[in-house]
């Protein structure tokens, strides 16, 4: 062809091809199907490879992993010392002095007895300790969790019921750890992946703010309080209620808040200070209890708690409602609760094992809280999670259930006077942090679709209800992906001048066009979901490039060329989209070439009959190969 | 730095780094907020861009193009001929022939009054011959619709209160049309692509071999009948009223069965014989009509249509039921039979528009259909859909409308002696083809993951019901995409020596690893969903890498190096992610670089902070760049 070398001579500004011999691409190694299967279930259940550390023992030392992996106790246990004893008591008493007056005022969250709280802080501990693996991390009751947990069971039973109601809490935490140890037996794991950072922070905001809001019936010492969760029924009622603001209960609560608001700050600000703001809630709790005992303030209108009935965690098995009408009621609510307390615990664990440089086995963990959710619904707990520990030394939760069950055992008969007001304080306190604008205002500069799955989560909380917020940040999260794959973006691409590498030509000034070659990046997987609407926008750059070289006189198309690599699968729709888009093309007398598959890509189009009636002679290693041979005219090669 | 030099020494063999001048990633062009969100609106909603004629045409010419943009008959109106009439009317009338008889048998499958199916194949098509644009397509009730339609509406409804059944199905009709419309009109045509082709496939077999299990009544002439769909309980019926078999019916239901089938497969085998099985349907109505009137059947307990009112199409506006209790299953009843009508037509239609290479608008369509549908519920027609017209000739439904009127105002009386047996039989033969076993063998050759898909789908319909089939379906094809986003493949890469290539060490054999480099290419957007996942992976790759030195006393590891070319997008976690991976491997003495960045990912790296403190000196625009960086020493390079 008299003309074939002439038109390489158009390229040497543009392209170096020179050097090229063209390479098709050979078939990866085949593979039989329950290898391939066995491969790509281990890709998605074993990630973290997480036995490798069994491999290459003797028996004996197998044994010992096997059981150290089971219960982390083992592995900590031989090497405590009396140090360790000294420091873990003192950190104990710490985290007991926030959980004592953090579970009883949870409890009233999720319209529980007080004392229920107490005993969640109790024996879940204790069962975390032997089976958990992080060790910054203290257990208990959890703000949202109990939120919800109240919210959805107040729905169903009236509040006049207390003893179903307690009942239904029980059984709710039997399901939440149920299916908490079945997600992590099952390494099922990554489910919670789907509730993203951004959706999460606005539903945290956004359920802090509907938890403070409760907080205002013990705040202005209101008698009469809606039921409902939303801000502008909650206001509503705060306003219709005001003959009933008891002026010494609010001054009560606002010097308090100001305390707690007080020492929180100091806490953040001198990091070596953070025991202020640990010890700053039961002190409130004491001094409150103090002022009002001694001032007699109960006679004058100010809400306590009332009497408390003292005593270890008695059994609550024959509590537990498994069958029934509320059945369904109690597996939903421990579905809820359990996703929640799972998804905030998983996710500050984490944070901690990156920042010691540890590694965190989710699916263990989450079986270690379902078991602990397990034992607690048998022992008058309710749904328990992770707290975060602030503190510097790992150790145990021991002393930390020490301290609770002193508590239970001898100091509960003084609670008596503690003011609701003072409760409602600590709780505020403690939910202030989860509204974070700062991360949402860096999600808004980021990433606007981010900054929407916030903000509709955190909207979706505060106006209608959590569960609300919940599926409409896990809807959105979800949807995301989704049509990031079913609009996906392509792109036409330019050799930078005197190498083989190919840049988006809009995005890369140094980018020069191949001449008669419309080279286009197809971004995204090549599934069915998005197999239409490929088909649609190529033929359009098509009908685009022919009008542009119509106006300017450019070289006419002769090849269009699909850069797969960033192509990370296709499907059969994938498949058959490419096949009628090469037909498409032909009618309009444009070669179709391929170039730079990936791997699965590759493997899929040789295992399908396309590939060798159509693609064999159309698929090639890199771009700059497929060039080289679609302008030096060897396309068709011929056979043989 | 004396041992740079000897080190690149030891590349020579595997990568040609000679010439390569080490070039950073410079942000992409900026875009304000607002343009960045209309062109991704743009991509969404107008991938097709179609309104591309209307540019720079005169006013009166773009009144033209938008007059036959929205009504498509003033497009081939000015061009249509006495030639065309006359085909037309031949197509219509072998499509009259096909639509009648399945007409009547499609209403009783919705357990409607026969005369309604007639209703449904006469003012529809009128509705979209005006304003649809797809010129291969009959218009009329279709089988799997009817069948969902009537189950969804006997489970709250029983057969004895027929006038209510009819109330609610026109109201449906009138949601479907509303739903259908809707989602055309806001562009949302791109949600019928997430039920699968696949998934479709086996959602049809299912429901073909559920209507045919339905037709069992007819066909044995039984008259006692459960109301179940699930093929365990219809045998079970079947087989309890054994007793009820009428043996004369069944020996002409199977007569005309092999009589319908021996017409269909002539059909397919000759296309040219193609009005063979079209018009059997309609010859097998009336040689079984006047067999029945002959020989007096009816007498002798073969079931007949009955007496059936003729007439054209009354308004059935008082009919429908817009508030009630009713409401709610009919938006529900709507919204499914809405959705599964324009899944398939819409894909039937595509398939002709790319066959004729010319372009069907789906969201158009979509307006189209719906209108047509709710005009049809306010003309006593319930859902319908577009069929697939084989004929050649293109044109009006309009004679098609003929021959239906007529066969409603004169010969509706003559259907009277009909055996029910017969209109079994066309359903039978008319649905069976949509079982497509080649199909799904198709599929488990190419995709062991769309086999399962399909398989699913059709056990769903099968066993369960038609919405757990769909359910089932749309549950499947969507995860699919969700795992694939959640689980992406990583890969270690080699270069091809000699060149700036790099593929998949384990997939291609020329490949050779680079010293000291672990190069890993991600395969996968880094979103929320996988950006724990991905840190895990990676962490596990550099660990086995370093066993890997440690065993082969190979190049130490100095530098971790990810190539992004496949990474379609990042949002804040996954940025987030890859900082806290940065430090991780630093604290290990690692470097990491990342190369081959797309535009999207670029521009989202320099929107955030990270970019500025972490990014900016490890953002390469190839991986040769950073791999050239990496061993010559000139890492980190200094500030100035």
């Amino acid at each position: 062809m008299g003309g074939s070398s002439n038109r390489i001579d158009d390229f040497s500004g543009v392209i170096d091809l020179e050097s090229v011999v063209p390479r098709r691409v050979s078939p990866p190694p085949a593979r039989g199907f329950f290898q391939a299967l066995r491969q790509s279930l281990r890709e998605v259940f074993f990630p973290d490879d997480p036995l490798y550390q069994f491999r290459g023992q003797t028996s004996f030392r197998k044994l010992v992993l096997a059981l150290q992996y089971l219960f982390p106790i083992f592995q900590w246990g031989s090497q405590y010392s009396f140090s360790l004893l000294k420091s873990d008591v003192i950190s104990g008493l710490t985290i007991a002095s926030l959980a004592i007056p953090q579970g009883i005022s949870y409890a009233k969250l999720a319209n529980l007895p007080p004392i229920i709280g107490l005993y969640s802080s109790f024996v879940p501990p204790l069962v975390y300790a032997a089976l958990g693996s992080s060790r910054d991390l203290a257990v208990g009751p959890v703000s949202i969790a109990s939120l919800v947990m109240g919210s959805m069971l107040r729905e169903a039973v009236s509040p006049e019921e207390p003893a179903l109601h307690l009942q239904l809490a029980f059984t709710a935490t039997l399901f939440a750890g149920v299916f908490q140890a079945f997600l992590g037996l099952m390494r099922l794991g990554f489910v919670l992946d789907f509730l993203s950072k951004p959706a999460l922070i606005g539903f945290m905001g956004g359920s802090a703010i509907v938890v403070s809001l409760q907080q205002l019936k013990g705040l202005l010492g209101i008698s009469h309080f809606t039921t409902k969760m939303g801000l502008l029924p909650v206001m509503e009622s705060v306003l219709e209620h005001k003959p009933e603001w008891h002026w010494p209960t609010i001054a009560m609560s606002f010097s308090f808040l100001g305390f707690l608001f007080a020492a929180r700050h100091i806490g953040l600000r001198w990091p070596k200070l953070f025991w202020v703001s640990a010890a700053a809630p039961l002190a409130s709790v004491v001094l409150s209890t103090l002022l009002v005992y001694l001032f007699e303030a109960q006679k004058r209108g100010v809400q306590t708690i009332g009497h408390l009935q003292g005593g270890m965690n008695p059994s609550s098995v024959s509590k537990l409602l498994l069958h029934g009408q509320y059945l369904a009621l109690a597996v939903k609510t421990g579905l809820v609760t359990g996703f929640l307390s799972l998804t905030e615990g998983i996710a500050v664990g984490r944070t901690f094992a990156s920042l010691k440089n540890y590694q965190i086995d989710g699916n263990k963990e989450m079986m270690a809280i379902g078991l602990m959710n397990m034992a607690g619904s048998c022992t008058s707990c309710y749904v328990g999670r992770e707290l975060q520990r602030r503190l510097e030394n790992g150790g145990v939760e021991y002393s930390d259930g020490g301290a609770v069950l002193g508590t239970m055992l001898f100091l509960l008969p003084l609670f008596r006077c503690t003011p609701n007001a003072v409760l409602s304080a600590i709780i505020v306190a403690a939910v202030v942090g989860l509204v974070d604008a700062r991360a949402a205002a860096r999600l808004w500069r980021v990433d606007k679709l981010d900054f929407l799955a916030c903000l509709s989560a955190f909207l979706g909380v505060l106006f209608f209800s959590v569960q609300t917020g919940l599926a409409v940040a896990v809807g959105i999260s979800v949807s995301r992906i989704l049509m990031h794959v079913t609009r996906p973006n392509t792109a036409e691409l330019g050799s930078i001048p005197g190498t083989q590498s190919f840049q988006n030509l809009v995005h890369c000034g140094e980018t020069r066009r191949v001449p008669s070659c419309l080279i286009l990046g197809i971004e995204s997987p090549i599934l069915f979901a998005n197999s239409t609407y490929l088909q649609e926008r190529i033929m359009r750059w098509v009908r685009e490039e022919e009008e542009r070289v119509s106006t300017t006189k450019d070289y006419s198309t002769k090849c269009v060329i699909l850069d797969l690599g960033a192509v990370t699968a296709i499907d059969s729709s994938g498949i058959e989209a490419l096949t009628e888009l090469k037909e498409a093309l032909e009618k309009r007398s444009l070669l179709l070439l391929l170039a730079n598959p990936l791997g699965a890509v590759t493997e899929k189009l040789y295992r399908s009959d396309a590939v060798e009636l159509l693609w064999k002679n159309s698929l090639f290693l890199t771009l700059a190969d497929a060039i080289a041979v679609a302008v030096s005219g060897h396309w068709p090669p011929t056979r043989g």
